[in-house]
Order: C-alpha cells, then sequence, then structure tokens
C-alpha cells in the first residue's frame, strides 16, 4: 500500500503527529528545522520523511500545521476506521483493551478473545471478552483486520495462523517468540524483557 | 557495553535465546542452518550473529546447544541480577508486574510506583507499589538501574529524566511521546497503536 516509503520512515510519521498535536492553538506554523530540534533530529531527515505525505512546505514559514496534521494523518489512514481484535484478555490483553489511544489512528477495538469461562461473556472497558473457540467466526463478523496477541508464548504461533486465515492483514505479537506469517499480513514482534535487557546491553 | 555488535543483531539474541531454550532434551547439538530455517532468516546472518558470543561451532555438528544458550545467556547478561522498576500503576503497569518472564534476563522487579493513594501502599504480584513523590529516593535506595514508563503521556519526560538523575540505565516508554535522554541512559519508545497503524500501513 505505502510500498515506497521506507520503513523506517512510517515508523517516524507517528512521531511527528503526535508531536505536533501536542502544540497549542498559538501555533499555525511550523518548520522542518522547528520539528527538528523539538524532537532531537535531523532536518534533512524530516523534510525527506514529510515529503512522502501530500504536506507543501511554503518557503520561509514551513508547513500550516493543520495541513500537516491532516496530511500525516490522512497518509497513516487515521480517518479510515479499522477493526481490531485483542487475542489474550490477561492483564495486558485487559491493559490494552482499556486503552483509548487507539482511536487517534482510526483503530476501533471490537472485542477480546479468551479461552477463560469466567472471562467470557463479560466485558472490558465496554469490550465484550468472546471465546477463543469461536476465534475464526468472530473476526471474519466483526471484520477484524488488525490484532494484537497477548496469549502465552505456546499458543502463539496457531492463533496467528488462525488470524491470518481469517484474513487479518497486521499482527502485533507481545508473546516472547518470532512469529512467522506469509506474505499479506505484517507481523511486529515485542518481548517487553528481551527489549529491557537489550536495551541494557546497549547502555 | 557491547559496543562491537550492531544493535539489530543484539536484538536478534534473544529471539535465537526464546527459540533455542524451546528444543527438547533430546536435541544435542544444532546447525546455524537449523536455527535459521526453523526461524525463516539467513544462514549466514545466523552465524554472523551467533559470533559476537563466545559460542565455537564445530564442523559437521554445530553448536552443542547448552553451550549455545549459556553463551547466548552470558552475552546478554541474563545471570547478572539487574532491579528494574515500573513507573506507573495503571492497567499497563499493573499487567507488566504480574509478568513472569523478566527473570529469564537477569531482570528482577522491585517495585511499581505511582501517585494514587488508593495503590501506594499495596502491591502488585508481591512487588510494592511505592509514592512516586518518593522516586528519586526509591529508585537510589532499590539500585534500579533498568525502568519501564506506563505513566500518561504528559508525565512521561518528566519522569524519565527523573530516572536518568538517579541513575537509570536503560528506560522503555510505553507512553505515546519520544523521550529523550543524555548519553549514558538507553531509551526505547513502544506506542502501541502507532505501531499498529504502521504496520496495517505496511501491509
Amino acid at each position: 500500500m505505502k510500498s515506497n516509503i521506507p520503513v523506517t520512515s512510517l515508523q517516524r510519521l507517528p512521531v511527528y503527529l503526535n508531536y505536533l498535536k501536542t502544540l497549542g492553538g498559538d501555533v499555525k506554523f511550523i518548520s522542518s528545522g522547528a520539528i527538528a530540534r523539538a524532537l532531537g533530529m535531523g532536518e534533512v531527515l524530516v523534510r525527506k520523511d514529510l515529503a512522502y505525505t501530500s504536506a507543501q512546505g511554503r518557503t520561509r514559514v514551513g508547513y500550516v500545521l493543520s495541513e500537516l496534521i491532516a496530511a500525516l494523518e490522512d497518509y497513516l489512514g487515521c480517518n479510515d476506521i479499522k477493526n481490531a481484535a485483542i487475542i489474550g484478555a490477561g492483564g495486558l490483553g485487559r491493559a490494552l483493551l482499556s486503552y483509548g489511544g487507539f482511536g487517534n489512528y482510526g483503530i476501533e477495538l471490537v472485542a477480546g478473545f479468551d479461552n477463560d469461562s469466567s472471562k467470557i461473556g463479560g466485558d472490558v472497558a465496554g469490550k465484550p471478552i468472546l471465546d477463543i473457540a469461536d476465534l475464526d467466526k468472530g473476526i471474519r463478523e466483526l471484520g477484524v483486520t488488525l490484532a494484537v496477541i497477548c496469549v502465552p508464548v505456546k499458543y502463539a504461533q496457531s492463533v496467528a495462523d488462525r488470524l491470518v486465515e481469517c484474513g487479518v492483514k497486521a499482527i502485533l505479537n507481545f508473546a516472547p517468540a518470532l512469529l512467522n506469517v506469509p506474505e499479506g499480513c505484517t507481523v511486529r514482534n515485542i518481548d517487553v524483557a528481551a527489549n529491557l535487557a537489550v536495551l541494557y546491553s546497549m547502555s
């Protein structure tokens, strides 16, 4: 879809968007240099990244702030509603179901799935917890295209396989396993403990 | 500390370690080719990455599994106990305090910090929740060198500043902000919603 943009640039676009949204109502224009200074990045890089969007910088004044925000939101699909599900309603899954930040990116959490009968039929922050035995049916009926995996590691790959079969396009995986998915689906593995250990090794 | 290894290689070492630990007791030897196939990676890359550790592959048989695991654990500092704290004991913070996977990397969660008086003085999974007003004192007294930030975005940078002042070396940040830290501390920002949006854009 956005095949012309390097992944590293794409990953920085939400960073710009978050920063720009923090700016007060008095700010009408912003230059790539000001963004770069605020975020501790190089100005050329910022300008290159923003050039992938439809935003047009103007000589001397920079970007119109509202236009730049709109261009980033458009590029990141924030205005296209996408349904997402959280697989595994343990501590992490429940925390994510309660997290309000998905809406900023047009992501609507529609359900959680779990295999615990004491959780099934209940809800977290208004999102129903459905039986993971009905995962395939639920994902299809709810039109889920994004999923976050928060199940124990031994179930993670089989859950991912089922999600892909049901047409899920993007998976964020918190189980400490490297999940393999076929082309047409993208996965990112976030092993929190490993991340922290690696950061420590780098310091 | 591990300045000779590329960050991308370092980030893959926990992936190898996790995979190797799943292998049953019958497996005594493993080749870089077998690891590469299992993880869907290139063999040359695997061999290069493992060469940063003290593990020695042997012609024909590959690595002794137990030696390779020990070398990876040694390189990642899994045998050096490091104290960590979770800042912010909301849903995500509490989920992380309950997560058992940190011990695999020698990371011991010693406390959570929060500003909510109904939480302060209590505990989550046996870890005390301390008053964030006493963050500096607590971090120093407990010898915390790693921290995970799970506070609302508007507090994230000031919390990070205080952590750095107290000698914290590595910060994993779940608040949707790009935190700036000085040299001597490393930070990784994980914005879950943005990650999911970016993955979707890539698919």
